[in-house]
C-alpha cells in the first residue's frame, strides 16, 4: 500500500525537532500563524480567515489559541494537544489579541524574553485588523519567520513517498485532459472533465487509504490556464475560455494533492502536426530540461541547474525567448524555496524536491514548457512525474 | 443579457477614484501589492508567486513593475497601462526591489514625501523574502494598508449586477448537489459531479458573455466539505471523503466566479425524514436567518444584525449551541469586512453585500446552517441566491 498521510506520531516527531531548534536560540514559547507550517506541524488542517489562530509551542507542549468555531475541531485532529485556547469570535467586543494576551501572560506564564513569532501579529487575512503582540503585552518577541519554513526544505521519506504518490495521480488526469482535448472544444469544459475523472479515480481506486486534508477541492486536477495558440506566449496566462483550433501549441498543468504535498507536471503539446519551428522549439526546451535534471544532484548549487539550462538555449540561439528560471522547490504550496535561479546560493541536498521548467516564449506562435517534479537523491535525482515527455506522444490528431 | 465582467472604463473611473482619495491625503504615487486590490484597479489577474508584482498609481498614470514572464501579459489585458517597468527574475542576481528602487527615483523621479505603499514591502508569498522599500531607497512611504479595501465595500451597481448573476450559477451548482446526494456515494464524489455540470451549464450558457478571470478553475461550485452527520457539528469542517448515511445532517456550499465576484450560499440538508431535535434546530435557525435579513437595511448598525439573530437563539433556549457570528461582507473574497457581529462598529449601507448565516452546533447530530447573500438597497435588503430555504424542500429521500 502506498503512503498517502502521516500520523499523530510523526506530527510529534516534528514537533520535537522545532522544540530543539529554538532551544538553542534560547526560546521556550513559539507562536505560528502560518496555516501550512500549522498543519505540517501537528496535522491540524482548517479554513485560513479573518480569525485568528495560533499554534503555541511551549516547553515542548502544543497549545492551541482560537476561534469558538475551531475548538473541538482542533480537538478531533491533534491527539497530543495540551490545551485549547479559545475566544468568541472577530471582531467581538472584546479583540482576540487581547484575550491571547492573557493567556500568554496569565494562564501560561510566559517568560518575557524566551519568546518567538513567526510574525509581529495575526496576519491580515478577509478583512482582519488587529494589533501587534508587542501591543497588547508586556512581552518582547524574537521574530522567526523561517524556523518552520527551513525545516519544510528538506523532506522526509515519508513525504517523499507521497510526493510519488502525487505525481502518479497528476499523472492519471493529465492522462484525461490529453484524451478529452479536440478541435473546437473549450479549455474550461476539458479541465473540468480530466480533473473531475482524474479525482474519481483517485478517490475510487485509494478508498480508505485517501485521507484527504480539505486544501483541495479536487483531489486531482489537470488544466489548461489559457496558454492555447499564441495566448501560450504569456508564461502565467490565465484561463479565459479559448476553444482549440488546428495548429496551437498548448502548455498544460497538472497536480494532485495527497496529504497536503502537491506534484507539478506540465507538458507543451501540439494540435496536429508540428510546424518545423514548433518542432525546433519544443526541441530546444526538451534539451534544456535534459541538461537540468543531468546537472542537478547532491552538493550541486541551484545556480549550477539554471545554467545548464540557460546553456542549452543560448547554444540553440534562443536565449531571448527566456521569461524565467528553470524551477522552484516543491511541498505543500505552489512554490517553495529554494530556486533553480542563477542569483540562488542555496546548495542541493538528499529530500530537496523541486520542479524543473526551463522555458521559452515566441510571440505569436507560443509557449514551449515541460515541468516534471525532481527530487535529490544519494545517487543524483529521481524525477516523480513519469508522463511522456518526447514529441510523437504529444500530438494531438 | 445579463452583465458579466467589467470594462476598462470601469477600472479607469476607479483608478480616478483613488487618485481623489490619495490626493486628499497628500499622496502622489501609490504603490499597490494586494492581487485583488490590483485586480479590482486594472482588470489585470495574474497568478500571485515569490514574484513582487507592483502597481504604481503615479500622478493618476498606471505603471506596472512585473517580472519578465507578466510584462506581454500585463500590455495585452490593461490598454491604458502608462508604462510596464520590469525585472527579469526573483531572486536573481540583483534582487527585484532594487530594480524597484531605480525605476521609482529615477524613472519616475517621485517626491520623497508624497508617496505610500499598501505595506512596506512587497508581501512575504511561497518562499518570497527581501527587504522594506525604505532598505533600498531615500524615500519616506506611508503605509496605507486599508485605501482600496475600503473602496471595495461599497460595491457599485455593475457589481450588484454580477452578484446577482454569480448567485444565479450557485443556485444551479446547489440544484446538481441535492439531486447526486444519496446513501452510500461520498462526498468527495458528488462535489466533483455537481460542480462538473454546473460549470459546465455556466460555461454554455453564457457562452461568450463569460469572461473568466482566471481566479477560480471551476467557474461555479457545490460542495460538501465535511460537514456530514455528526462531522457536521464542526463549523468549519474540512473534506474528509465522508458517505452519505440515513438521519444525516448535511450542510452545503456553493459559489461560481463571475468576473472575480464570489456570491455565497449554504444549506443544512437531512438524509431522510429528521427528527424532532433535527427539526427544532433546523426552524431556530431559520427562525435567526429571518430576522437577520428583517432587522438589516441602510442605516442600520452591523451589530443590530447580529443581535437580531442572537436574540432568537436565546428565546429558542439554543444560545449554548452558537459558535459564530451572523455573517461577513462579500464580493471579490471568501470574507471581506465589514462583519455583522456585536463587536462592529459599522454601520450599513446601500451597496454593501453580506452573506447572512447564523448557525447553532450540537454534538453528536451536526450544525445547522443556511447561507445567503443578500444586498442592502434603498428600501432594505435583496436576497440574491434563491435556492429554496424551507425544510420540505431540503429533505432528500
Amino acid at each position: 500500500m502506498p503512503r498517502t498521510y502521516l500520523t499523530p506520531d510523526h506530527h510529534k516527531k516534528r514537533i520535537n525537532r522545532l522544540k530543539e531548534k529554538i532551544d538553542q536560540e534560547g526560546i521556550h514559547t513559539f507562536l505560528l500563524f502560518n496555516s501550512k507550517n500549522i498543519f505540517y506541524l501537528t496535522g491540524f488542517s482548517f479554513i485560513p480567515t479573518e480569525r485568528p489562530i495560533v499554534l503555541i509551542v511551549h516547553s515542548g507542549e502544543v497549545y492551541f489559541f482560537v476561534p469558538s468555531l475551531e475548538i473541538d475541531h482542533v480537538q478531533h485532529q491533534v491527539p497530543f494537544v495540551s490545551e485549547v485556547f479559545s475566544y468568541f469570535e472577530y471582531p467581538d467586543e472584546q479583540h482576540p489579541m487581547h484575550h491571547l494576551a492573557r493567556v500568554l501572560e496569565d494562564e501560561l506564564e510566559i517568560s518575557p524574553n524566551r519568546v518567538a513569532s513567526e510574525s509581529p501579529g495575526a496576519p491580515g487575512y478577509w478583512g482582519y485588523k488587529g494589533p501587534s503582540l508587542e501591543d497588547v503585552t508586556c512581552l518582547k518577541f524574537k521574530i522567526l519567520p523561517d524556523t518552520v519554513m527551513d525545516m519544510r526544505v528538506i523532506k522526509e521519506p515519508e513525504e517523499i513517498e507521497i510526493m510519488r504518490e502525487s505525481s502518479k495521480w497528476a499523472d492519471r488526469a493529465h492522462k484525461y485532459l490529453q484524451e478529452y482535448t479536440e478541435i473546437g472544444a473549450n479549455e474550461i469544459d476539458v479541465t473540468i472533465r480530466a480533473s473531475a475523472q482524474g479525482s474519481h479515480d483517485m478517490v475510487a481506486e485509494l478508498g480508505d487509504a485517501y485521507h484527504p486534508t480539505g486544501f483541495s477541492m479536487f483531489p486531482a486536477i489537470a488544466l489548461y490556464r489559457g496558454q492555447i495558440g499564441s495566448n501560450s506566449y504569456f508564461p502565467h496566462a490565465l484561463s479565459r475560455g479559448l476553444t482549440f483550433k488546428k495548429g496551437d501549441t498548448l502548455v498544460t498543468g497538472a497536480s494532485s494533492d495527497v496529504y497536503g504535498i502537491e506534484s507539478e507536471l506540465e507538458r507543451t503539446m501540439f494540435m496536429g502536426a508540428p510546424s518545423p519551428r514548433q518542432k525546433e522549439l519544443f526541441s530546444a526546451m526538451l534539451s534544456a530540461q535534459d541538461a537540468a535534471l543531468e546537472a542537478a544532484g547532491p552538493g550541486v548549487k541551484c545556480s549550477e541547474v539554471d545554467r545548464a539550462a540557460r546553456r542549452v538555449f543560448k547554444e540553440k540561439g534562443v536565449s531571448n525567448l527566456v521569461r524565467h528560471h528553470t524551477g522552484h522547490g516543491l511541498g505543500m504550496e505552489g512554490h517553495e524555496r529554494p530556486f533553480l535561479d542563477i542569483g540562488s546560493e542555496d546548495i542541493l541536498e538528499v529530500g530537496m524536491i523541486f520542479s524543473c521548467e526551463p522555458g521559452i516564449y515566441e510571440r505569436g506562435l507560443g509557449g514551449f514548457r515541460h515541468s516534471d517534479t525532481f527530487v535529490i537523491t544519494e545517487d543524483g535525482v529521481e524525477v516523480t512525474t513519469k508522463y511522456p515527455r518526447d514529441l510523437s506522444s504529444l500530438i494531438i490528431e
